[in-house]
């Protein structure tokens, strides 16, 4: 719980966690490849460092499908922001160690039947999350080998490039509407920087889930490989941009973002409360219920 | 002049409208087909109600090519807020029965040799069209089977969804500058959501306007079908639209869509002045003269 | 010096340079054919300016490569104020003299080792070539014979119609990054009109030079024809614009690009302040350096 407290605080959380020690990785030769461990037994994470590159890499490890729960997401936030202060880290690659999924999105039981406050604290964690991720100084590649659904769609689109395995059976896509419930205006800001105003409107409507070809063709994905290239291909991508001086990409980056994250920044609390009053209501209630019951029908 | 004056308030037109009555529609067998009729007898529009699947059809029946004609626009307008204000009307398709064209748009006797008082008034019934129809929280599916430029381009991009007969001689686009006139800016903030920017300046600088093939290819129609398929196929469109939950959808629509109307809505009557004070510019009425007589020729 | 000085006030350069006189064309015949050179003795643009058609057509003549000078610039605005200034003037070609270079950009020679005086002064002329192209009331079209970096690509983005000349040696991107420098905000906005926030934001961060074939497909270009063929091709794009009445287009035109030039003209000071601050940075002149000597050792 102390974790979960410390994302109320705008402060940083590495200041706050000094149980956890520094970064533990220890220089000893270019090619070592260090993982981290959070302080907590269970990690939701794996992230593997490469110093000799400044490449990290972070293994969403999660069964069965990664979905973003409090304390995946507290995880992750603490994760960022160790590698962002981390001068050697340049490039994150994200991915996921589940099998066909690279993550559900958004931790559906940390959503129902729970208290209008525990629903704040999560809010506030998403937010947190995606602000982190979508300002992060750092080079950042979704390495998407699986489904991508929701949150998980959200996650992808929030790097600086994606790409993802050429299966058919994998999706991605922002499909809130298809469970009675609605992207806040930040997924939908973070899709039209990504696809357009048009696309957004449309698949944002139907809760459009796209296969990786129609991802390729209408610009949510940037590029499609055989599913055992994913990180490879990646790993190529995040080199081709660290060629680029990191101030110049880091201001021009951050140029082409402020304006959407200020809008969230300048508005967190709002949303907040938007989100609680929305998803507490007795009707979106139901909708999750059925939906979960559902999603236990198809696995029973 | 009564349907007139109450485009004037900002209230609802159906509580002035006692005469009007009810919809007269009769719940007695879910396939029933009722069509409505406004107490005016030459009526302009003609709207079918399916109250089994909660579809309306439009059919725009205003010879000879579906000119927006201050009556016309009036009769649009009572048509959407009956439609609107029915909790068993979800979706709505807007469709010509006139061969050949969709709607030619603005009807130019509306704008040539009248006084300014009379331009102010039609141009809000023009600008009460679009609010209507672009926060419509139905869905709206524009069955385009025919010819659509200029305000007949402007209502089809207002919909949620374009099907367009796929016939060569057909054409759409806001071709406003060739005629001597301007597209207002809320006609390109429309262009804008649904073609890009950079198409937009384009193709409003030129007053293109677009083969049916060509129109798919920019986004400004999203689907061709042959043209005895157009209806049907609109049909199967708003079914699938439906299948996502309403309120869902609606917020959605609406956080797509509220900051282009709010624009409007915030400066109507500094849109109405800056229309009229530009229309009876002799200049400006001196091209709508010649365009007119143009047009007789062409019919002569 | 005068010259340089005159671009410090907001009033037009003209009117300062009396001793410039009048524009020095004839009226003798509809196909006369003026060329005009400003006072200036070794002039580095050229402009042919036919009267039966209302066409100018601006020839880059500074050797070797079209570098952006504070002379070059100083002189593209006077002649582009003239240009403004005459109502027979309806279109603007602007093209290069230099085999295979349409213009390599902004002269690094201006901002490497100069007073930051000197280098507001020269950021000043960069804004007004912008600001004089983007809200130019002429058609605009863009020949572009050659290759097109950074500043050359924003002068080609700004125009209203781009052709390049299709030959895969040749590239045109904003490429800032790859020096270490950044594209201000108004490069950006120019970038995210042509080719949308996407592809910008990759293109902007990575300094993406494309070929000819791929700067079509993502919209940078509108249009690849022979090297021999950009010419008389673009004079073909002027005359179909100048069909349309000009108030019209105007009136359009001025409606798609005010809010991004606005944007400038009420932070003008600030941008130089901050162009000033960022590249006097000693880390900045050391790329700058190192950027120089690379292209000597190329040539040498």
């Amino acid at each position: 719980m102390a974790l979960r407290a410390a994302l109320r605080n705008k402060c940083g959380l590495l200041s706050q966690l000094s149980s956890c020690g520094s970064h533990g990785r220890v220089c000893v030769s270019p090619v070592l490849v260090t993982q981290w461990r959070n302080s907590s037994t269970s990690s939701k994470i794996k992230v593997d460092f490469d110093q000799s590159t400044g490449v990290a890499v972070m293994h969403m490890q999660s069964p069965p499908v990664n979905s973003f729960s409090l304390d995946f997401l507290t995880e992750f936030c603490i994760s960022m922001e160790k590698l962002e202060m981390d001068k050697g880290c340049r490039g994150l690659i994200i991915t996921s160690s589940q099998p066909k999924v690279f993550s559900a999105g958004l931790d559906i039981l940390e959503m129902y039947g729970k208290s209008p406050e525990h629903c704040g604290e999560f809010w506030k964690a998403v937010q947190e999350m995606w602000l982190k991720l979508y300002s992060s100084n750092m080079v950042t590649v979704a390495a998407i080998n699986g489904s991508s659904p929701a949150g998980g769609c959200l996650m992808a689109m929030t790097c600086d490039y994606r790409i993802m395995a050429d299966n058919p059976r994998f999706s991605i896509g922002l499909n809130e509407t298809q469970l009675g419930i609605v992207a806040p205006f930040w997924f939908k800001d973070t899709m039209v920087n990504t696809v357009g105003h048009r696309t957004t409107e449309i698949s944002l409507q139907l809760g459009t889930l796209y296969s990786p070809s129609e991802a390729l063709k209408i610009g949510l994905v940037d590029q499609l490989v055989p599913e055992d290239q994913v990180l490879t291909t990646a790993t190529q991508s995040v080199t081709k941009w660290l060629a680029i001086p990191d101030h110049a990409r880091q201001i021009t980056k951050s140029m082409m973002r402020k304006q959407t994250i200020d809008k969230l920044t300048s508005s967190r609390e709002a949303d907040i409360q938007n989100f609680v009053s929305f998803i507490t209501k007795d009707s979106i209630q139901k909708s999750l219920r059925m939906y979960l019951e559902m999603l236990k029908k198809r696995r029973g």
